[in-house]
């Protein structure tokens, strides 16, 4: 039931995900509305209405997902919580998602705060970034920031692939001694961390260029650098359109560079991945953007089928609970020392 | 001395400003190594050098500065300080550059911090926005980032000639209830202040958007985007031209495209735009980018000029003494009110 555009292009995006990825859609939300979105579309295949009781709109707060326990984000929760779906894909209110995951679902035991992960283009072809926190925390502890890289290496390292993943820390300058009072604490406690493989810090510059896996940094900075990143792409063809040159000249050059305009867009253009994950809850979650059309949610149901199809949750809690382990060994070894 | 191609460059940068902008420029350094460069150039304006011993390395830090009085950039600062000059630009040391100008010229009075102003084009053709901080101050309180939005409100309104400046905090949400700790206390401040035409958040997507004509915020989050933005611009270039047609239609096309290329570098290029502006130090400071070359430092001296014409130093003073004024009165009715 939520973004600019639904249910119409949510059922849209759905169907097409369960023709393509041999994925089995739920449609959570008011039976009549989807019902008519549905009969615009000539192959319905096996799509399952779950009924909820109304939706938390834009303008409303989080409070209300507790004074509305059937809205659809509420109810979609649920199906994770009692096994009845891997996963949720929202293009709704965000920080409700956010926070009906975290009521419903709980946190992954370890994790202090759930963080949400964005993947951006780099580059170098094929080859992308994960950048996490972009909104969820906007005032951060360094070990928040630990925990994010962490989850960040996992995923890079299962869903995205890497074999040696690079984590990085958004930062003002290449040096450990630059940086705000969170940058400098939090470096000392990445490099102090054999879990994680740390490089150092990464620089504005440095977020697309292909040279880190991960880069962590606070919700604040993350959110205000991934909707700067998502208006330039549309920027970028604007200049693109007003630079083309006129006249004769312009028909031939746009009749040429019509095709490459696509592609080029492709490439940019940041709802092409769909939406971002939200890391540290007890299942996957995937925050799709307010103006998602099908193919964004197409991809947002893809972004989600990866993460279930390699564990993502799964070994996030195996690493916490091996991290766990050792803490408490340390600890009792500290005690007992201290008590000698 | 300062910047990658320093002394060429920076000589042949400032020739031309001499020749263009009936600008004096007093070249500060090693004599014999400007003279060098300055033998390249069939004609050499009145160039004066001003001898100096020494400059900060790239990699020394900002203490070297009290181990060397007379190295490059803390003889330019006297200069302006002795009122031999009117205003100071440099490539090098950047850290040095605003260290020097606040240890040698002092602050202007009523200005807590200095910040680094960077002026950053929008979509709106032929409207710019000036963004502070973008790294003088990695933390800040809120009533430095009120005495920024002044300071931008002085700059956008006699330099860049917007009558009506509309003032924006960067932030994460539109609504007053979003942000930060920083962000909460920073925009309660900004509405209270009549002299500051705040008209609200603005977004990452809201930068380049050309609705804010002065945005402020502290200068970790605002060094990250501004070394996301002019990354940003090389990675467009690159992009279109790894887009373009291939083949005989590839001939074509990139033949029409070219001319339009360079249009298109100088729209997005940061580096058109010579520098950044220190604020809130009795002088005009430029802080050009280490990699400036001669066209940078050419923009960057246009950019002094504009700030000295506009009398932009007098204007903060004058603004920062009529309103140290009225804190004073209104503190001396609240004492005699207390006392009474």
């Amino acid at each position: 039931m939520g973004g600019d555009h639904a249910p119409g292009q949510i059922v849209a995006g759905a169907i097409r995900a369960s023709e393509e990825l041999d994925a089995e859609i739920l449609l959570v939300g008011d039976r009549q509305q989807i019902q008519d979105a549905l009969q615009h579309h000539a192959h319905t295949p096996n799509l399952e209405i779950v009924e909820a009781d109304g939706a938390i709109a834009m303008h409303e707060g989080v409070t209300e997902l507790r004074r509305k326990p059937q809205a659809s984000i509420n109810v979609a929760m649920d199906l994770v919580k009692q096994n009845r779906a891997d996963a949720v894909v929202s293009a709704g209110h965000s920080g409700a998602a956010m926070a009906s995951a975290t009521l419903r679902l709980g946190r992954i035991r370890g994790i202090d705060r759930p963080a949400i992960g964005a993947v951006f283009p780099t580059l170098l072809a094929g080859k992308s970034v994960i950048i996490l926190d972009v909104g969820a925390n906007v005032d951060c502890r360094p070990k928040y920031l630990e925990q994010f890289a962490l989850m960040g290496t996992i995923y890079s390292q299962y869903v995205m692939g890497v074999e040696e993943p690079k984590v990085g820390l958004l930062n003002i300058g290449e040096e450990s001694s630059k940086g705000n009072d969170l940058a400098l604490r939090t470096y000392e406690i990445l490099e102090a961390n054999k879990q994680i493989p740390f490089i150092g810090n990464a620089e504005g510059r440095d977020v697309l260029s292909g040279r880190f896996d991960v880069i962590v940094c606070d919700g604040f900075v993350g959110n205000v650098l991934l909707k700067f990143a998502e208006a330039v792409g549309e920027i970028l063809l604007q200049i693109i359109r007003e630079e083309l040159p006129q006249g004769w000249r312009g028909q031939v050059g746009s009749a040429i560079l019509k095709p490459n305009l696509k592609k080029l867009k492709q490439r940019v253009d940041h709802a092409e991945h769909g939406g971002a994950l939200l890391f540290g809850v007890e299942g996957v979650c995937i925050i799709s953007h307010g103006s998602s059309q099908a193919p964004s949610i197409f991809n947002a149901i893809r972004l989600a089928k990866e993460a279930i199809d390699n564990q993502v949750i799964e070994r996030i809690r195996a690493n916490n609970a091996a991290n766990q382990e050792i803490t408490s060994v340390s600890d009792a070894t500290a005690n007992s020392q201290s008590g000698s």
